[in-house]
């Protein structure tokens, strides 16, 4: 793979004995960008995705061999999916010599959604993320969504003569899959979670007639931090393809500086 | 100041004489977190700030002296205000031997404000700036600050039959100080020409007949990013200290997930 | 377009008169994340880019029409280059009856590099970024790249008995084309003027030969901020395509926690 | 506390029921910026920190009550540390009647640092954090430090003819104290052990004679990340009072455009 390397004898210091006795349980590259498509809602998008590659290193090997990282992501030819996942990530922990590593991807992604009354298209951008991780023996595949909402505070509702303070909401969903190769769920399936528990979703492009649906539409529909990420999480109990999930929500209150903020995590 | 250099005759590389024959507009250090104290209110406040120094150098001049930005840096050691900006512009010029130079520092600062129902007491965390620039022979001091509010959307209010989308906002002003000496502000007043124009001021604690007034009082007082930062723009225009200024308005939109924006500038 | 809002009779606000006197100069969406599409070397690459829109604003009117901004980029489908830039502002200002106003898309690019030594082939990636003004009935359309090179210091070399400092700079070249539509370059080409002036230019993937190739190249090159940014001036000044332009470098200096940074601009 | 709320009979809608049946892990404010005080190598230093403070709420409760979040945090008038700490965390739970919570702040911090030859004093800034969390009936104190330094690469060094690549590197250590009341470090104390492991620790402003210092030494004693992060583990094993910890190492590569990175923690 390297003649030239090998034929001027180029010392390899990366694979002397380390005598220190102590195993690093990550180390690989960190931010690399590097193309990235996946398949959402049916068609292949294509974009630029941050990724992190490390592996585990046992206690008595000096360093691990980061231009392979590089030779593994410029390989990822076909669309990302969860199966694909499973196995590049097998590929990449044999290239590296490795028992146990993880792959993550961060990127954005698209859905061309319709405005709920004009019925006009624009796209909607999601951030996404992949994260595989295989330790003692068993691989797990995350998959993230980052969704932006609308939130609408009960209280203020209630306490006010009229209007009650809103603002715009991230949440972010991350959920195993119990069989990433035959039970993995589409980005617009883990998407809809976080749109269906909001007071509102929200669209890039929106007429009059639109502005007046979201608006009422959530203010009907009042919701606490505590509320939004409770209903995301019944939503995701009933799903039987996800295992361990977490989920986040952010409200960037319009009524402070500062956000409400709340989790619930399943193990 | 540094015998040690001269005494192990250590080349100054930096001193040597340049033949392309090309000015550098700027050129100094970006990014040194250094301590900035200021008076906020009345009252010494200390932070960490984000500077960026910077000289002109001369076509025949090969590189500039960069430890010396730092030397000024460490030698600042009383509150920073647009008459002491205007003294240090002058010293650093000609610690580097420059004409022309521009100072940037970038922090956090806090006032302190009354809830407007319960006066509970709370800090609120603005984003200040200090620019002090020095170009053919005339020196301008700016000052800027960060201003977060709340806007209510005039047009979600009358087309909807109930509630309006609303959003935390981020107006900027950056002022130039006609007599930096005689005639600068405070930030307390500039941060008011933002408060003031915004469909409501903010706090960090509220409690609830706290949030009833600032959810009414948005509503009673609708702007759209137009109407914000011309307000803004005519207050600016009423006071007679300030020179040229710009006036930017972001509004983190609670139905998109973009940004409105819109900028006033007067030269 | 809307005939439900129309049928509905919602009011207008933003088409109303202002009586405040005051043009806004800039008013738009900010920070919209949408797919973009580019040529780079022969080859159409796809990604996400974070666009910002705006026009000027006469005193008299109250608002502009936000969801325009919108539907210009979602018209946006063909790869996008200087000449249909040139174009699709013209076509945006007409959507938005204005005079005046700004297109500034913000991406990531690959270029495929193949290494000095083992020839082995990786993507490296640039920041990008297109931006088209019209003002006073003159358009400009600038392309800007950020491209990631080493920097080796001369200085550290003349004085050490061994070894030099060196760091990541990231290299900011900002040009303003003289003929958009027929004079205009291709992104590696700018690519070039920095990686050309760089003490070393850098790679994802290198293999030990590559690596000593990098390292000795490097300290055979040594280069301050100031030269840097001179000798990618030089190139530009050379280049007959080039109007206005301006070049940033910044090196993340591996022997402070802050930044030198330099600037040359030709108007 | 707040008599005009109640005597205006505001409704509290937080403290209602919830039905879902869903506990909270973590819900409360995210992103407060207000001032911190510190002990950093034996005096106060202020400075705007960034603060993110939850608890957990149990399933029957709808809400937690946003704003004693912020009167707590509007109390903190002491310098922090590890042991006030511990008590406050207390406070701050009684305040909200939860059982388990967390409070993070983070910050920059200094440290004075006399060049190594010319002894001329400046200022290194470093990132900061405190970690206190309660969990099932136990208080876990952590302290987090950001330590830039210079990591120089033993293979580049020892396969070119002449230099080798180098960078600013960034080691973040997290520890966990065996006693937070009796048994905490001081700040500088945590900052050496990354200074002490590093190719070379750095400084704000150098002289030529520091600079070949600086130079020379990263040259004689190069380290690869795996070797930096060892380096730092061995020495927090030998250290007494530290429990738990993780150890981060990230190399902003000079010769990539992106990151090496190592990670070593003890459970």
């Amino acid at each position: 793979m390297n003649p030239q390397a090998n034929s001027l004898h180029i010392p390899d210091t990366q694979s002397e004995r380390d005598e220190r006795h102590l195993a690093i349980q990550r180390v690989g590259v960190k931010d690399v960008r590097y193309p990235l498509t996946l398949k959402v809602a049916g068609a292949v998008q294509s974009t630029a995705a941050r990724w992190s590659l490390d592996v585990a290193l046992p206690a008595e090997q000096k360093g691990t061999h980061m231009s392979r990282f590089v030779a593994w992501l410029d390989a990822q030819q076909e669309p990302m999916d969860a199966a694909r996942l499973n196995t590049e990530l097998a590929a990449m922990l044999e290239k590296l010599h490795a028992d146990e590593g993880r792959i993550e991807a961060r990127f954005s992604f698209f859905l061309r959604k319709r405005a709920p009354v004009s019925g006009l298209e624009s796209l909607l951008d999601y951030q996404g993320a992949w994260i595989a991780e295989r330790r003692q023996g068993q691989t797990v595949i995350w998959a993230e969504v980052g969704v932006p909402v609308k939130s609408l505070c009960p209280c203020s509702k209630e306490i006010s003569d009229y209007g009650a303070h809103n603002q715009r909401s991230l949440v972010t969903i991350r959920v195993a899959f119990k069989d990433p190769v035959a039970g993995a769920m589409e980005w617009h399936e883990l998407v809809r979670f976080a749109e269906e528990s909001a007071s509102s979703e929200i669209w890039p492009m929106l007429k009059r007639a639109d502005e007046k649906w979201v608006t009422e539409r959530a203010y009907e529909n009042p919701k606490f931090v505590e509320d939004l990420v409770r209903d995301v999480a019944l939503r995701l109990n009933a799903e039987p393809r996800i295992g361990r999930y977490r989920v986040d929500v952010e409200n960037f209150e319009s009524i402070h500086n500062h956000s409400a903020w709340a989790r619930i995590e399943r193990d």
